[in-house]
């Protein structure tokens, strides 16, 4: 599971939008989910798109069957996050914690979704337990 | 539950898009989960816009705390939808079996998204039974 | 005088938008005008579009000389209702009972403005009388 | 052969625009053509897009092997027709009486047109014949 | 009640267009009406910009409760105007003699209509007398 | 009946898009249908814009009555075409063998369209049939 | 002959633009050649929309034949101009000292042009002659 | 001076649009008008897209010293002629017979304008007139 | 330093938005802060367009060393004002006192900011004082 | 005080765009304006969006009470700066050294402006000191 | 190699842009590099769109295995180019001696481009060198 | 050479696309060449914005005379990318791999190309080498 710029601040930045749970708090919870589902989720959260680009670059060597990504800002202008999922070719599913259709229009368009399996936003934290369940329904697919 | 134009062809129209469950099906298994949940799930599906949007009308004297609504191909076009679900101000969740935005241009703008809890789309049934979750949640937080 | 979907929840739906007045009392109050302005003035509304178009249809018979048209939401979406009104070829008067240009940018295009005697918005219940003096200026032109 | 809004106008309706035959003479006079063709031909025209639906879905079970359909307004706007056919995999012809092409912008696009075997438009009621000749042509390479 | 430019023409120009009645003869007739309904109507019209905006500044002090405005040509073009009504916070009513959903594309616009309590259209001379019951209703409503 | 660009090599150039049969074999089909109708056919083709220019020139001196025009790709760039069609002022009926509404966005706009009798595309040469059935209708409408 | 906005500037303002000779040389110039086509030419120039307004409101009583006019900037921004033109039913010629094609995009498009019998550009001075020339003929056929 | 596709049509071709005078009077004219201002003026007229492109090229080696064009349709689809003009280098003068702004949308746009002198156009044949006396005027500016 | 049309209002206008102090108070502040800085500040206020017009016309003769100016509602319509500066060729400072970028589309577009020295917005009064020390700093450069 | 990408460069890059000032020549002439007015002025440049992005992060910890930012390229794409911005809920002011009006079509629009207190282009080094003054102005109104 | 409008003039017209060498040098060496590597290069070069279309449609007569075209100014404007080549399906190199995306906004979108092995633009002549090595490695991917 | 984000995975990702080659080998052959032809060529490849940014910023110091760059994804995003390009003043060669006006509508815009040399792309490694001998050109002819 990605997360991109400024989700760092989560539980902090604008809990009215956002929620007051941490990242910390949630990528715990979906861990132990995830294992619970005979599955292993790794977390990563980066400011610097040249991380995620790179943990994203490494995953075919990890084995990494389905990618969670909530790309934050850059789902709007990184066409290089885009290549990078599409360069790898492993499947992914598109979380967002706000609802990105009653924000401004320029968050409407999203780089990545037409190559996502599916896309979910508005629903929060609890947004990231649909994904790690698609996901898992969708490396147990790849791979049963 | 709502489900808007051809979804009754569920199981049998273009099953590379949309699976090969029918609505009698996933309505079945998500009326238990709901019951489950502790909440009860009223389903329709109709063809005809005016079915729906009086369902809608409904809803209030009914005490529906939550909509769950996939309206297919009205999301783009019924202005009158959005308009009912404003009327009777009870939070709806927006739901797709597809991924819309892998498709036609013309299915990329939603009519209802912008007011909606928050949207799900390319998970198959699999997604109905997020936006269950996501209800029953919503239901909760309005009157616990 | 034709209304269009969700007018029926008129004095229920977002009052502080559409004022708390019922169609069923604005229409007893304009067919009572309309008798002393010495014209009969006859109320429909439909959720559903067949019923308005099928009502146009059967003007030219029942020797309506103006039509009174709140379409709502389909004002912006049925070019099938601005077809039957000009494939019968009777005079009609828009309203509207909020102000459109206020709201939603896909609320500013009317599909039946261009083709209308004339438009009023934005008055609430008070459009309807402005459009029944205007719509009997008109029947009396038409046929003195 | 499947006609849409306010065409059961016909002939009464804008004839310098639509021509003066009446819809029920032509779905007489292309009955006995298809006959004469060796083919069965099917008409129907509603005001009520969910008849229209229907109708498609119905067809697979009725063995149609191609469809005509003018959908007259709803060309335009109604996604949900076009969802209809593609769910029921039946080639079919689109036909409109006017040519589109000389009327207002908001009918130069068709929903239906890039999935249709092909468009006919602008030469009246000749228009059905050719359809109908093209659709026997089609409903013969199917299953000859 | 104010005019922008050209209005001093009514009656001479275009008459299929705006009607054979001098805006004299309108004002003097709504100047009695106000009258009538316990209400005083002042009256301007100016080819000029600045009169009209001078007028508009002027009113809090007049202690105008609603303006009625036909700012023709300025309609589409004006901010300043724009500026000057929701610098003095009047509401105001938008009035057209013809209409304007009819004709140049670059006559669709307001740049009053989302702030103008409603807008008439299309009704020549009548559309004043709506205008004027519109604005003494408002009147009422904000000092009864 | 006038072809435009690439039409020669009809029968060679993508099959699967243009059908088998030559230009020469249609021709030489619909020569004999017109006869049988008691009209004459006279085709020309050619890649040169100012021969199909000069032809339509050369139409009212040899008292053409209806212009059949496959203008291929110049239907989408040649505002020539359209003139000289308008300038010698004889109806004509537009077609297309593949449906052009199918391919790129930019064969979507016809500049001919507009003022054609009406257009037939999608078809492959069945569409050149009608055609000839239209003008033969056109031609005897004209002057019968 | 009306003058807009900032052509008092002429001769000092830009000249590489607009030439060295001033307004005043050119109306003197164009009087006497008006004179010598048994014509009479009255020459006005305003800063002021109101001024030009009302001058064109005047020429029916003066008997105006055609108007030149050179609007400057409001070309491209005064609906107000373009309706004193039409209300009061006079032909007039467009004309501009530099070539508006070569400027910026805000420039290509004038609020008259299309209502103009003609237009005349990039021409300096000359250009005016042209159009009085183009003036006399136009006035000439009006009433020879 | 050239002169683009179907101008050789002129005076036959929709006179109320062009007028009734043909090109070769048009030109007969001009040239004795260019002698008797001291000049020589060679005229071409074509179809073909070429022909035209080949003369501006011969241009420099005969010493043209400043070229008229009507391009017709091309003015709005030939970069080509746009880049012969600009290849050659020579100035040129663009002139339409009918008002290219009072017709339909794709006309309002020129490739040539922007680097023309100037353009004239909505005068008829007088619009040949001022543009030889512009091209005089420009041609003894370049060599006195 | 100008002032355009509803700008006398400062003061009472909008508070929240424009601030509480009145233009003259402003004018009075930076006149003598212009004198501390070695130079004459004369301030102008109109309504009237062509009275602004006018003051930039007479700048050269004034030996105006830089303007200062917010054209308010001018800034988005006004090409006679950016004429005006472009025609003294005197250098101009833009300034605002709301942040035009947070305010209605149409208020993004300024006329007059690619040809001015620089643009400060949304600093209410303070802006004026930024405004008037790059205008100095810029007369200083222009003629130390 | 944040600089953005390739603002290291400033005075060696493009010197007649930007000027021939160093950056770090700017700040310390900042730090000793902020000092003499009471405040502490922290500056920093990075080319990497994530060293901004944490900057800004960290600023509440650091109880900055307003920012002020030159976000170069930036300001036209990183969504993700705004974000940081809004979710540390900091006033801030965005300042360009040019005037990004005058310069590409891209660079016109700020995806931080609309959420600024106020925005300074155009006068070079001039404007950091302006933005320094509406920061202390800013922190001053927050907490004085 | 197909070369397209005026660049037969290469060497004489725009040096600045295109460069000294005329088209006939290029042609000459560049046949014998092709010679050199072991392939035979064809040269054409015309001002008529037919010469090059039915040069096009010989390519596959003449075992054409690769075909480098400049088409100039029909780049931008000649769908026929683009069905030629698709139609005869050899593979094309699509070369530009001057930047195109440096120019003006419509030779910014080229009609062939999508379709092109690759492009290659802004090199002068030796762009067309790049070319010939690109088509004959092309040619012997095809047919080693 | 600079590459930019993603292209380290050159070889593994998306062979069909991008072909089999690694970067590393295209470097080595390149390096060689260059030798060959009396230039050094210095390689980098990053994910990270800023550390291409900064290899563009030391090019002055290291005597660079010609910067070969595929911004890979950045190409069209990054018009920070472009600042540091502009800002060294550097003469640079765009080249991609594949071609990108036969991928997504968001790859055709270049925020590099109207500012490059030339740009090259389609050819895979190939177009490497010819960016090279395009750099060598370029920087022979800078310093011979």
């Amino acid at each position: 599971m990605l997360n991109g710029p400024n989700l760092n601040l989560l539980g902090q930045r604008e809990p009215t939008l956002y929620g007051r749970e941490t990242l910390v708090a949630i990528e715990t919870r979906l861990v132990a989910q995830a294992k619970a589902g005979g599955h292993e989720l790794v977390c990563a959260q980066s400011n610097a798109e040249h991380v995620l680009l790179e943990r994203i670059h490494a995953a075919p060597r990890d084995q990494v069957r389905c990618i969670i990504i909530n790309a934050g800002a850059w789902t709007h202008t990184s066409i290089a996050l885009r290549d990078a999922l599409l360069g790898v070719a492993i499947p992914f599913v598109e979380v967002h914690l706000s609802n990105i259709h009653a924000r401004e229009e320029f968050r409407h368009r999203s780089l990545l979704a037409d190559r996502a399996v599916g896309v979910i936003c508005g629903f929060g934290p609890l947004g990231y337990e649909f994904a790690l369940r698609a996901a898992m329904a969708e490396a147990d697919r790849a791979s049963p």
